[in-house]
């Protein structure tokens, strides 16, 4: 069988390696129907057919960007003639403009959208208690990450999927964080600049530049996108105490809507304010302490105790948080949801700050010095980076 | 009356002058009731209450940051005393921990969450189309921004209210626009750097770089959080053509909610795919094109034909969205809400991205140079300095 890939005519740096060839096609009211040689059936509707069409005229070749608009032709556009060519592309003829459309079998069996097709595409997050991640936690080397793709790559995957994952053996310099981070993408600025230093300082504004114990939260709730990746790099941790804890909020939201239904339901209904008031800013955001997608997937938490501004929700919905949401913190509590991870020198942590809760014991820092350097990566950038290194793959 | 403010005790930057009067307090089951001295009712939950108790045990006073935690209460606390002291605070001793909590009147009445009180918080959007913004279009002068902390907040609250406004008399060095923006706050980097160069050239990897007209669109709709304000800043346009063309976005989402109530519905809930594939990104972002709140208001659009990845939606979802996607371009593209703008060396437009479609129509080179710089700053920030700004006022 071809193995063909498609570049050029789909305006796209993907390929679609042919995989199965489409046998017979029938034109129903609406759409066109797709029978492939391993059984299964597509069915496209006209109007996304003449949408996708990948000629010269509807995509401009410089910038592989669509110029037609699907608004122009007629909500009723039809074929006047459909037919399999000879080199296996579904061709057909449209009543409208005479326009002629070509679809490569390879892109087009990949954009089914048939139930099956759809759920085959979704992505499962590999959810954790603390034997687990003990069990499972991804890590790799710092000259790995560097110097190959693959093991990036691979990498990348299991930070996607778990949420959380180590690079050990990295150069104690400075900034090197940077380094790793670059392997994905630019870093995102905040109010704390791109790289923030996390050691104890007279005048902190926030807790975690003091000694003190932090409870387990998400960074910047008080910001309307969370940010996606975090990193911290140990430069130095001669001090006693300041483990770091990690929980997955995805296993708590999980457990609250397995075992709390009704708490969990008004997690993810009744937005709670969050604060962050400093003498130059004052970020506040209102979300709910959960989120999940239209299919009902957790996609988000978003907690912090110290950031959180008043409840300011109508009133009989106040109880019905205070009860979710002191739920949540007691489960996040629990010591079988949670890991601890000494930081050493040379360890770098990376987590996804809006699904892995992080805290620290307090420190003493009579026994030595204790120095982290943390910056933030958006998880698109994450999933594009994991894109563009599958594609060169494929 | 008394104005003393009170920062110190309430671990916030915020001024809360005093207004009005506690006059009588009654304890309820769950809650305390307050009668105020202009006739207002407040209700306060114990545990509300005891949550926020700003004393120094519960409120870090370095970092202003809480540290008692209210899942360390029982569900059920409650005051064993309440009054009101001479100096018009309310006064608690909880039955737990003897806990003693103290609110100050400011402080209390603006966090009231009455219904009333809830609504009187919510800002509304200046929603409108080319004969309004003709006669209100917010503009203000360079040097103003730069020097009149007033002025800036009054054309930021406008910003903020109507998403377009104008900036005139600006330097045309390349990179002024900084200036402008860093009175805000920093600039948010996205794969095309942090400050983008709007000229025509040979190897355009976007629509935006070529001299092609561009249909009305939001930036960057295949990130997760689109870019909140955009800002274009003209550095020199003598090309003919290249008129810049604005739309509400609420608008057009307003008026499809009226009219065509159906439509409207589809772009709430069904979402697009968006996706941008270039050599060494390959972001994709799948949304609604119509955003709305808790309370059923717009807050924002995501659209761009050009970035449009395949339809992949369930069958039976096809053809309401794209019955509604062409809806919403038709009525984008009706002139009554369209407004043009020609930019002019020295001309600063900056827009919410995240609810303003623009657009620029084809220019033709043969009659001089067109160059415009642009970048982007999130809602967040704007928000947050408006807040600072008007913190400094009271």
């Amino acid at each position: 069988m071809s193995t063909t890939t498609a570049h050029a005519e789909i305006a796209s740096f993907t390929p679609y390696p042919i995989k199965h060839l489409p046998i017979n096609i029938q034109l129903g009211e609406e759409s066109l129907i797709v029978e492939w040689d391993h059984g299964h059936q597509s069915e496209y509707h006209y109007l996304w057919l003449r949408d996708n069409c990948h000629c010269s005229e509807c995509i401009a070749s410089l910038t592989r960007e669509q110029v037609f608009e699907i608004c122009d032709v007629p909500l009723t556009i039809k074929p006047i003639e459909a037919y399999i060519s000879d080199d296996n592309r579904i061709i057909i003829q449209w009543d409208f403009e005479q326009h002629l459309s070509q679809y490569h079998p390879g892109w087009l069996l990949s954009h089914c959208y048939s139930e099956s097709a759809l759920n085959d595409k979704k992505l499962d997050s590999k959810v954790w208690d603390k034997e687990r991640i003990q069990g499972e936690l991804p890590n790799t080397q710092y000259k790995k990450v560097l110097e190959n793709d693959d093991e990036l790559l691979s990498w990348l995957k299991d930070l996607r999927d778990y949420g959380l994952a180590l690079v050990t053996q990295v150069d104690t310099q400075t900034n090197t964080l940077v380094k790793v981070a670059n392997r994905i993408s630019f870093i995102r600025e905040t109010n704390f600049g791109t790289i923030f230093n996390v050691q104890a300082k007279a005048d902190a504004n926030s807790t975690a530049y003091t000694n003190l114990r932090l409870p387990l939260h998400t960074d910047l709730p008080t910001r309307e996108l969370q940010p996606g990746l975090q990193f911290l790099h140990c430069l130095i941790n001669d001090a006693t105490g300041g483990e770091s804890i990690f929980v997955d909020g995805f296993k708590i939201a999980e457990h609250m809507r397995e075992h709390y239904p009704e708490d969990f339901a008004s997690l993810s209904a009744i937005p709670m304010s969050f604060y962050n008031k400093d003498k130059e800013t004052d970020y506040r955001f209102r979300g709910t302490a959960i989120v999940t997608d239209s299919n009902g997937k957790i996609v988000e938490v978003r907690l912090a105790n110290f950031l959180r501004g008043p409840i300011d929700v109508p009133s009989h919905q106040t109880m019905a948080l205070y009860k979710a949401y002191r739920r949540f913190i007691s489960l996040t509590r629990e010591t079988k949801f949670q890991h601890f991870q000494r930081l050493n020198q040379g360890d770098l942590i990376v987590f996804d700050n809006r699904r892995v809760l992080h805290a620290r014991n307090a420190f003493d820092l009579k026994a030595g010095r204790r120095h982290l350097q943390g910056c933030y990566i958006d998880r698109d950038e994450l999933l594009s980076r994991i894109r563009v290194l599958e594609r060169n793959r494929l």
